[in-house]
C-alpha cells in the first residue's frame, strides 16, 4: 500500500498530486458531514459535498445554514476542513508524508513550492514553521478578541465556539458564519467587524509578504513583490472603501438605513474589503445597487495576494497588466515598478493566467445559464463569488439545481486548485529549442 | 484659414487630428439629420446626436426607427456617415487634404496607416484604390441583388432605394435597417439574408486580407496575418452557428417558431455571424435564451478583423491570447502558428489592448449602472454592443435616459476611434535608454 502510493507519488506531476489530495479531503468531508451525527435533518449527500466542496476551497458559499442544519460536531469538522484548505493542504501533506516514510524529495518540496510561491527550496523548512506559527497565533489573539463579544451575550460554550469559528473562518479568508445572516446582527460593533477584517486583510497578503515584513521591516528593503502587493492593497481598499460608501450612503436598505454615522463608515469599511476575498457580510448583499454590485464583482475577480489565503487572479496579475497599459502609452517595451522591471517572461505568465481565467469565467457561466433558471445578474455573481472563492452570494446559492450545484463546485475547485497546480507550470519553463521565424500581424 | 489648419495638422499627434476628424463629422451629421427636411416629427437633437454618433462609429443602435421617423433625405444623410464612418475616413480625409492644397506627407500618410494598420507607406496609393474599388464595385453588386427581391415588393423607387441602403449598411457592417424589425420579416428570404451576411462577413476580414487573398490565390502564399484571420473567423463561425442553432432549435419565440428546416439553418447561420459585429437581426434577439445571449456578447467583445469595417478587441487579438495560453502548457515562451512566431512585442501590445478594452468596458458598465434603471442583461449586451460597434440590442437603447445615452455614445465613440488613436501607438515604439534591474513577483 504505502509503496504503491511512493510509486503513484513519483510518477504523477505535482499539480495531479495536488489535485488529488484536495479530492481526497473534499470527499472524506463530504462523507463525514453526511453522517447523522454531523447535522440535524435535511442535510442529503448533495448538500454535504457542496458544504465539503465550499469549505476545503475556503469559499464560503453555502446550500444550507452552517449554525442551525450542522451539530457542533458537524461545524468543528467545517473548521478544521477550513484550516486544512486554508493553510495551504500541502504543509499538511509534507508532514503525513514525512510520518508515513515518505522521503520528502524534490516532488513533495515542489508541492509546497506552488503552495506559497517560494522560489528557494532552502526556505521552506523556516517558512513551514512561521506559517504555522503565525496561523494559530493570531486565530488564537482573534478567538480571544471575539470572545470578548460572543462570551457575554451567548455564555462560555457557545460564544467561545462562535469566537474560535468566526476566526478560523477568517484568517483563512473563508466566509463561512454560524449565524444565519452572517455578521449583519454585529453591523455596527467595532470589534466584531474590525477584528475579522483585520485578519482576513493581513492573511490575505500572503504569507510571503507577511513574514518579509516582519523581517525587514523596512519599506526600501521589502522585494518587489511585497512592494506591489501592499501598495496595490492600500489603493484598491481605499478606492472601494470611498466608492462603496459613496454608492450605499443613501441605499435605506444598506448603509441608508443604519442610525449612525460610525455604524454607516464601519459597514462601507467592511463591504469594500469582503469581496476580496473573505465573504462575510455586514449588509445585506442582495440589496445593494447595481453600480455597487457590479464593483463586488470585479473585486471578487480580483482577489488578494499569491500565497494567501485568497483567491482571484490575485493583485500582482492586475497591477502588471495595468503596468503593461503604462508602458504602452509611454512607448515603451519594459514594465517598471518601484525602480525594478517586469522580464517579458513573467508578462506572458501573467497573460497566459489572465487568459486562462476569463475563459474560465466565461465558461462556467455559460454553462450556468445552460440549464439553471436564475436571473442573469445573480448568476453572475455566483460565477464571480465562486471562482474568487470569495462566498458573497445575492441568493442564488440555495436556488440551484444539481447542474448549477455542479457547475459552482467545479469552479470554486478550479478557483483554488487551478492557481496552485499551474504555479508548477509558473516555475518550470524551458527556453525553446527551435526558434521560427517572426511573423507580422496586426492588432487593433 | 488654411495656414492655421496646416500649422495645427502639423503641431497635433495623428490620434488628435483622427478624433477631431470623427467629432467634426459627427457634429454635422447630427446637425443636418436635426434639420427639419431629415425628420418627420419626434426627432430631437439629442435623437440625431445619437443617430449621428451611431452611424459614423457604424454601429447601428438607435433610439428612433430609421424608415419611419427620418424621410429619404435624412436615411440618405445616414447611408453617407455610415459610408464616411466604415470606409476609413481618413482615406476621404487624404483627399479633402490634397483638395485644400495641404501637402500629404508623412502626419497624414501615417493616419491612414493606422486606419488600415499598414506597415509600408509606398503602399498606401495602391491601397486607398483598391478600398474604394472593392467597397464601390461590392456595395453594387449587392445593391442589384437586394433589389431582385425588395423592388418586387414595394416598386421601383422604394425598392431600389432599401437595396443600396441595406447593401451600404452591409458592407460598412453599420447594421441600420429602414425597416423597423430588422430583417426579421426576410428570416427565411436566402437571397436577402445570404447577401447582406456574406457582404458583412468578407469586409469584415479586413482590406489587408482581401487584397492579399486577391493578389496570391494561394494559403501558402499568404502572410501570418491573413492566415490567422481567415482560420480565426472560420473556427469562430462554425462553432458559433452550431451553438445557436442547438441552443435554440426548441426557442418558440425563435428558432422554434419558425417553418421549415432550411428557414431555421437559415436564421441560425445568420444569427451566429451577425454579432461580429453586423448587429442586423433576423430573430428577436430580446427573446433569445440567457445562454445565447451570452455567447452573443462574447462574440460581440471579439468582433471581426483589424483594418476593416469591424469592431471589438478583433480576432487576431484573441488568437494570440489563445497562443499565449498553448505556449504557456506548452511551457514555451515562444508564440508559434503556422510556422511562425510572434514577437514579445506584439504580445506586450496584444496584453495593454486587452486590459485597456476590459477596463473600458467595465467603466462604461460600471458608468451605466449609475444612473440609469435599467436591467443588470440588458446593459451589459448593451455596453458590449456599443463597445464592439456591433448595434444589436436587447431593448434598452430606447430606454436610456440622457446619462446613459451619453455613455453609450462616448463606448461607440471609443470603440470605433479608439483602436484606431492607439493603432499610432502600435506603429511607433522606442526601445527604453535606461534598464531597470529585473524583479520577482509571484503569480497566481
Ligand atoms: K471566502
Ligand atoms: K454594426
Amino acid at each position: 500500500m504505502t509503496r504503491t502510493l511512493q510509486a503513484w507519488l513519483r510518477a504523477t506531476p505535482p499539480p495531479g498530486i495536488l489535485t488529488a489530495i484536495y479530492a481526497v479531503f473534499i470527499s472524506l468531508g463530504a462523507l463525514v458531514l453526511w453522517l447523522p451525527i454531523s447535522h440535524h435533518d435535511a442535510v442529503g449527500f448533495g448538500d454535504a459535498l457542496f458544504t465539503a466542496v465550499s469549505a476545503v476551497t475556503v469559499t464560503g458559499l453555502v446550500v444550507v445554514d452552517t449554525g442551525s442544519d450542522f451539530t457542533l460536531f458537524g461545524q468543528i469538522v467545517i473548521a478544521i476542513l477550513i484550516q486544512l484548505g486554508g493553510l495551504g493542504l500541502m504543509a499538511f501533506t509534507v508532514l503525513l508524508l514525512s510520518a508515513l516514510g515518505v522521503p520528502i524529495g524534490l516532488p513533495s518540496q515542489m508541492i509546497l513550492r506552488e503552495e506559497v510561491n517560494q522560489t528557494s527550496v532552502s526556505d521552506l523548512g523556516p517558512l513551514v514553521r512561521t506559517i504555522f506559527g503565525v496561523a494559530l497565533g493570531a486565530e488564537l489573539v482573534g478567538a480571544a478578541l471575539l470572545a470578548t463579544r460572543f462570551v457575554p451575550q451567548e455564555g462560555w460554550g457557545p460564544g467561545l465556539w462562535d469566537a474560535v469559528f468566526h476566526s478560523v473562518s477568517a484568517f483563512n479568508n473563508a466566509g463561512f458564519s454560524t449565524f444565519s445572516n452572517s455578521l449583519i446582527d454585529y453591523v455596527g460593533d467595532p470589534v466584531v467587524t474590525l477584528v475579522i477584517s483585520l485578519m482576513f486583510v493581513v492573511s490575505g497578503l500572503g504569507f510571503v509578504v507577511l513574514s518579509e515584513v516582519w523581517r525587514r521591516r523596512s519599506w526600501r528593503a521589502l522585494s518587489l513583490h511585497s512592494k506591489l502587493m501592499l501598495a496595490g492593497s492600500a489603493i484598491l481598499i481605499a478606492a472601494s472603501f470611498l466608492l462603496f460608501t459613496m454608492l450605499e450612503w443613501t441605499n435605506p436598505d444598506t448603509l441608508g438605513g443604519l442610525d449612525s454615522l460610525g455604524d454607516r463608515v464601519l459597514a462601507g469599511w467592511f463591504q469594500a474589503v469582503t469581496p476580496r476575498t473573505a465573504g462575510f457580510n455586514s449588509v445585506d448583499t442582495a440589496a445593494m445597487r447595481d453600480s455597487t454590485t457590479l464593483l463586488t464583482i470585479g473585486l471578487m475577480i480580483v482577489g488578494g495576494g499569491s500565497a494567501s489565503t485568497a483567491g482571484g487572479i490575485k493583485v500582482t496579475t492586475v497591477l502588471v497588466l495595468l503596468m503593461g497599459v503604462i508602458a504602452f502609452f509611454r512607448r515603451s517595451t519594459q514594465l517598471t515598478a518601484f525602480g525594478r522591471s517586469i522580464g517579458t517572461d513573467e508578462v506572458q505568465k501573467v497573460m497566459a493566467l489572465t487568459t486562462i481565467s476569463t475563459l474560465l469565467i466565461f465558461t462556467s457561466f455559460f454553462a450556468l445559464t445552460l440549464s439553471t433558471e436564475i436571473d442573469f445578474k445573480l448568476a453572475l455573481f455566483e460565477i464571480a463569488s465562486a471562482f474568487g472563492t470569495v462566498g458573497l452570494s445575492l441568493g442564488a446559492t440555495g436556488e440551484l439545481d444539481g447542474w448549477g450545484r455542479a457547475v459552482i463546485m467545479v469552479l470554486m475547485f478550479a478557483g483554488r486548485v487551478g492557481p496552485l497546480a499551474l504555479g508548477f507550470f509558473l516555475a518550470t519553463r524551458v527556453t525553446p529549442r527551435v526558434r521560427y521565424p517572426s511573423g507580422q500581424i496586426y492588432l487593433g
